[in-house]
């Protein structure tokens, strides 16, 4: 990537919205980052220029065909004003990999990462600093050719946004009810779920507005072969304190290869834990349930970064998870990675890139 | 639907295309069914407008969470002018089927129906008369609400667009060459398989593109479960003729249940042919080559009508069917097919939808 990155600064900025009233993904910052694809040309003109809206012909592929990858990262600010991204080298290695499933063209990750420090510096002053409160980045990539023919488009658009996000726990960390659903299923090997495509998204809606109206907040996936195996829950990975161990699905094909994932498995590692991905059936996990095994759970992602399971309810079974309270491992785990988010602690593993100003 | 259509022409028309240098959903017509949907409200504004880039957030769910459904039919010019469509309630009736699974609001299928006649009425002269030549029309819902969250959009655009198109065969029918896939799957149970939404197209083309690598024009998709039952090829249902029956793989939730396939059926039924719809494994179906019992096989869809399918390559076993020649009852099922969407042999079935001038 030798081009150079333009910058044009908007001069009608808009108001920030007060560090109360944010929710998650509503707000959007005055610039955006854009750069095109052409087939023969490759990508180019990366620009920085004032967010507004698209202008995109109807037969756009990306309408049609559903060419679309992305990304989630967030950047954060402390006390003092640092700002800081969460290994973002990694997901744009795994834009990469989305990217080259859906048969579209790659990246320069170095680049990218340098562009993102400069979109993010130029909006540092719409990074919320109450405490749990970040800055969402939201990197995509969408076809852009305006045809109706069955086949990867020859033109394409990647865009980041930015949008100043709440506390995930405004009232603090506070346990989600799961069913465990056996009929819909997210993904399946050979198929597109390790890459982070809109598709995978748009198929898991529909169970999960269904799980809601049963009472619960979240669905637990399950393996659609042999419906059997644990996945994801709702759109995280997920973990199990089992008898002192932790217990994570192995990477299979079908599941994202989560970034807050990987560095969960890693901090756990480093503390002595001993770290299982293998294939957990929810047979299993019942059974070390009854045994009172089973101590621990929760999801892991970019959102709420850990996430606490109260209760899953399968097949008419209900598990009470260390009395629907957040357990002491998951805690430790949520404070220990927004600490390193924050630059509040030590970051002994190289995670935290400071955005230079 | 209660609320009126508008119409508003435009005074810009664009030039219309050769008939001889027709491709496939690159050309579009002077104008364009644009409906929206604001939860609270329904569908509103049903309006015929001139074709237009369309102006929408970079935020709109469907370029993140993939919520795009669409639809696919022709209609058909014949020498005496009249103007026909071949069973447009089956695609309104699908189209609601897809946005169901999608957790997107359904529409009123008779007035889209009425909505679609009146938009190809306008067009009517962009409709080319040559033979194999038709006018593609191409209905789809999209998400548009500006929102990260991931949840159903609470709005929604539906459009309908035309396209005149080439005769799929300009040089007569040709036999196309199938690779059977092994590795990459189109859909599974309990995903979105049997609704017609972009990410099951997105999903398929890295296998498309290396099929046409290794030589082949389309890939046959086997089930996901077991890599062993025929599913479809390419973006059409498929047929084999088999020792005088004509075998097709039954419906599973993971097939889409084409409109073409079913009037094949119909079809084939009414010449007394046996139908036989079951899960039909490539083991089976090579048995039934090497007996020599194996005698057509043909691919059903919009855009080709009737594919014949010359030679199938199964992990390293070759199939050469018919010689590599369009049998007889694929070529008879053409013929009658288009006839009957042509207006110029008889439709005892009802298919046939005039549209009024």
């Amino acid at each position: 990537m030798e081009c150079q990155l333009t910058i044009d600064l908007t001069d009608q900025k808009k108001e920030k919205p007060a560090h109360d009233k944010l929710a998650f993904g509503v707000h959007f910052t005055d610039h955006m980052f854009v750069m095109d694809y052409t087939e023969g040309k490759g990508w180019h003109d990366p620009r920085i220029e004032p967010y507004s809206p698209l202008t995109i012909d109807p037969a756009a592929m990306v309408f049609h065909y559903g060419q679309a990858v992305f990304e989630g990262l967030k950047a954060y600010r402390n006390q003092e004003g640092e700002v800081r991204l969460f290994r973002p080298d990694q997901n744009f290695k795994r834009l990469n990999r989305s990217l080259t499933r859906l048969d579209m063209p790659t990246v320069d990750e170095a680049f990218m990462v340098e562009a993102l420090k400069k979109l993010v510096s130029v909006e540092k002053e719409w990074i919320p600093t109450a405490e749990g409160t970040s800055l969402y980045i939201r990197p995509f990539v969408i076809a852009t050719e305006a045809c109706l023919g069955v086949r990867a488009s020859h033109t394409y658009k990647l865009i980041i946004l930015l949008s100043p996000v709440g506390a995930y726990y405004a009232s603090g960390m506070k346990p989600v009810k799961i069913h465990v659903e056996n009929s819909y299923v997210r993904a399946v090997r050979g198929g597109t779920g390790n890459a982070k495509t809109a598709g995978n998204y748009a198929g898991s809606l529909k169970a999960q507005t269904e799980a809601h109206e049963k009472g619960y907040e979240q669905v637990l996936w399950l393996d659609a072969i042999e419906t059997k195996y644990i996945e994801e829950v709702g759109s995280m990975n997920v973990f199990f304190k089992v008898n002192g161990e932790a217990w994570t699905p192995m990477l299979n094909g079908s599941i994202l290869e989560g970034i807050t994932r990987d560095s969960t498995i890693q901090l756990l590692k480093a503390w002595g834990v001993n770290v299982v991905e293998k294939r957990i059936s929810v047979e299993e996990l019942f059974q070390a349930y009854q045994n009172g095994e089973l101590e621990e759970a929760f999801g892991t992602g970019t959102a709420a970064v850990i996430s606490p399971i109260g209760e899953m309810s399968w097949n008419g079974n209900k598990m009470v998870i260390n009395g629907a309270k957040t357990g002491e491992l998951t805690q430790k785990l949520y404070d220990t990675m927004t600490g390193i988010q924050y630059g509040v602690v030590e970051d002994e593993f190289g995670w935290s890139v400071k955005v230079t100003e």
